[in-house]
This record gives C-alpha cells, structure tokens and sequence, in this order.
C-alpha cells in the first residue's frame, strides 16, 4: 500500500529560533520523524506548504484539497495545525474525493520539543489510514474521528465528539 | 471503546541503570507515553511482567494468553519485546481467543532514550487495535502483520512479511 | 563553598504553552537541571523574578543588585537573559560589591527543548564561580568575560570581547 | 587559550545497540556537545581510545599519559569512564607533568540518552581547566577535586572528598 503524506506545516513543524527567540517553520520535521519510527511503509512525501493553521486561507485549503485528490494514492495522511484542522477536514469532505481514505493529523507541542506528542500522533495517522474505508478523518489524541463528528475543545487542547 | 493494554516489559521499558552502567527494568513507562501523546483513550494498564523477552518462558507466555483472554476488553495491546514478539502471538493464535483484537508492539530503543520508536509504535498499535478484526496482529515499523505472516529480520531490526 | 543561583528568567526557562502556542514562564527549570547535573553543590536557589531580558526596567535590575550584594554568599550565579545580560553586568559592577564572584548565564534555546545549551552554560557557570577571584562575570559558549569585555553578538548569537 | 580534549570512551560514549540491546562505542559524541554548548573555545578534539575504564590497563593508561604530556595545549581535558577516572588521574599526577591543567571528567548516564549529565559535566570540566592552576584534577557533580582528594561513592555514584 502506497500513503502519501501531504505537509502543510503546523505546530509539528516549528522550530526555536535562537536569534529571534520566535518560533518559525523551516524544513519539515517528518523524514526525521518516519526515520525514528523504523517505519517502513512505502510514503510519498509533499511539503505543500508551510504555514501556522490559523493563517490558512481559503485558497490554501483548495490547493491541499487539489493535491489530495490528484496524487496517485488512494491512502493519505495530511500534516496540519490543530486549529484548523477540522475546517480543512471539511474543505476535502466538500470535494467528494471517490475511494480515498484522508487522516489529518497535527501535534500540541513541535516536534522539536523533547515532550511532544507529534511521533505519536504519527504512528496514529498513518496506522487509521492503513485500515479505514474511504471518507475523511482527523486522527487525534489516540483516537479518530469523521471530519463531521468531532471539534478541537480549546480549552483543553484535545479533539472531542460533537 | 475500552482498550486494555498488557505489559510485558521489552526494549519499550529498559532504563539505565548508572550505578552499574547495565539496562534493567523498573516500572512501566506507557503511562508516561499515553500523557506525552495525550491519549484519550479508555485505557486499563495491566503490567503482567517486566522481562526481557528472550527470557520469556512458556509459562510467562501461558500467562499472557490467560489475561488477554479473560481481560473484560475487546481491544488488547501487548507492550512486548521484539526477539520473541512473534512466538508470543502464536500462543496467543493457539488459544482461540473469540471476538477480540490483539495486538503485540514494541520497539527497537528504550523509550527512556531520545531516539526510541516507542512513542510512534504505540499510536499505530492503538490505533490499529481500534479498526482491526478479531485476530491476533503485530504492529511494528508503522505496519501490521497478521501473526502468522511476519517474522523479525535479525539482520535489519525491521518486522516483514513472510 | 556556599552558591547562590538567583533566577530572573530568560531562554533558559522559556515554556512551550501548548493551548496558545506561545512560549511563557511558568516555574523555573534549575532544580530539574541540577538534578540533571548529579550536582553536589550546596546551592541556595531563589527566583527573583521570570522575565525576558527585553522586558527588565531599571527597577528590575535594581533588585537583581540587592539580592546579589544582600545575600550570604560570596559565589553567586545569575541565570539571565542574553539580550540584556550585558547590561545586568554592569549594572552589578557599577553597585563596587565587595568580596563577591558573581557570574551571569544564560542560553540560547529553553532547557525545555531537547536543543538547549542551558545545561553547558549551568555546568560552566557554578565551576567559574567556585575559582574566579571577586568581579562579575558573563559565562556562555564555554568561555567567561569581565563584564566590561563582552557583548552579544546579534548575528550570531554568541558572546565575544570587545 | 587552546585546549585539547583526549577522548577516552566511557558512559560519556555509549550508544545503544538496537540490534543486540547492548551498550556498545562507536563515534564519540564530543563534537555534537560542543556544538549543543554553543563552545567558542578553541579545542583540539583527540580520540585516544573509546573503551569502558573498567577494561583500561596500565597500557592504556601510559598512553593517555604521553599524550597529554606530549600534546602543545597546556589545558587538558580527558573524558574518562568514572569508574577507574581517580587512578588515571593518579597516573598522571605521578608523570609530573609540568606546567599543565589536566582535569578529567565524564557521565553517570550516556549522552545519547534524554536524562544524561554529561553535558553539564563537560561545560563543568571546560570551564575548570581554564582557570586552575596547573596540576591533575577531577570534574564531577559540579564539583573540581585534586586527584589525590577524592574518590568515586560507588553506592551513589557521586564523587566525594576523601
């Protein structure tokens, strides 16, 4: 089975800047990532763009969209900040993308960090992508969710059935 | 959903020891692992044993089979180490378990160290374990394995399919 | 020999806030690197604030002064930011404290993520301030500097001579 | 002023073998420390030898003594496994070497793992070697001790005066 991870950036991908003090985007953090998890499944990597969720804009969502139905395989994981994430959740369910199978999944704390909870979150989005039927997820804390059934609860930081 | 995860020691859970510089077993680290992923799971955490899987006898291994069977949950995690991962899972085939998921993982580093995959082989087991079939699988390397389809490479460290 | 470590923020103690994706201070991380350290010292440790170093007034600096000159030790460490740490040098020179070696650090990136240089400059740091006669003492990138001798240099992130 | 580090293994240096589960040396990890340090120091970095100090015979010992009497740098650092770190440091002091800071140091926990001290060790002994006086030293626990005044606490790992 082929998985193409799209990367649109997100906590996942922030970084420290020690000149500045302010955290940043640079390059994704996720072949580190599959390297540290010994994965060895067969991942098609896209950087599609690298930006804080909360400044996504419409046409941002219609280009992850367009790259999630074009790619070539039917298994993708998309890399995305968590406030968001269930807006362009719905984005790609608007799209009725036939016969794909879609996992956003995202991290509270960078991976950078020493307690962050991306390389779980990971293993998560990339195991829910393997065996679910085709539709949209968010996959979360552990868990997944349909793109329609679930919320980001800000004040706990943690996706919950709606 | 209620998952019950059983402990049964491995790489997972090895730490240093500084006083005479060996690796040896404390206590479990998954508690520490489910907060950093922030899990939010209905997880019972049940340590069975904290042993070197290569000094896994068959009792230890009738023992495991005892509680993933009479354990309330319908979806098992073994925590396990990988040199005999396999063989723990054929005993667990053998004993005909009805109408649950079980799965075994590990890892190929101590979580206690920087560079361990635990973290990314717990979200995938988790997860796996969620949307499975009945039957007894193997998780490792962001993939899974029925049991009686994969064995370790001693040569690469890295599960496949046989 | 009697240490004091007098807290005032800093990267050093910079937090990641997972809800707002900000970094804050909350407690400070000396105790933990301490312990990191196996340090044996007799340390008396007292937060006198937690603030960026861009953010100290006068007022602020004037109280890292008393405490400094007010407290029982002879040995004295300042963990600081660097922006400002020059500043805070003289400031504490300017003050004629007798008798007393006080040294200032810092770091570039939070103890809190797996990158950080806080635990070389803490362990830099205590050992200057147990041999250098009386003064005060900017200690970062492994080397130490009278006060009137060093700046930050901005491009760089390191200290150097002036 | 320059120094020379003589890398002689240790826990400073053990890695984690995922393959055999067992400790083992391979590169050291001096220059991925200094680069964490933020070092500014002008080091020579010289691998004598990278074995566990229990195993170190008199050979081996001679050998770090003529390469730190023989080295052009008058500040020495040695990282050294803490077991047998007093008796090297004996064989120095009795090479009366002249004129020579020589501090040895090392780690309880290796640097590859999260929890090591190594780091502040090697800020500690660094800084120690650049302001003592000639003679044969010993950096632990934050601490400088003469060679002749110390020893290791085998029960808590820490180094005492004797």
């Amino acid at each position: 089975m082929q998985i193409r991870i799209l990367v649109t950036g997100g906590t996942f991908d922030k970084e420290y800047d020690e000149l500045t003090g302010r955290l940043f985007f640079r390059d994704t953090h996720l072949p580190e990532m599959l390297r540290r998890g010994r994965s060895m499944l067969d991942i098609q990597l896209e950087t599609v763009m690298m930006i804080d969720s909360l400044d996504m804009t419409d046409e941002d969502r219609a280009m992850i969209v367009t790259r999630a139905r074009d790619c070539d395989e039917r298994s993708v994981v998309i890399s995305h900040g968590t406030d968001t994430m269930v807006e362009t959740a719905r984005a790609l369910a608007a799209a009725s993308i036939k016969g794909k199978t879609i996992v956003l999944t995202g991290a509270m704390v960078p991976y950078a960090f020493g307690s962050s909870d991306g390389l779980f979150n990971l293993g998560s989005a990339l195991s829910f992508v393997q065996v679910l039927p085709p539709g949209v997820y968010v996959a979360m804390n552990g868990q997944h969710f349909r793109w329609d059934e679930c919320r980001k609860n800000k004040a706990t930081g943690c996706f919950e059935t709606v």
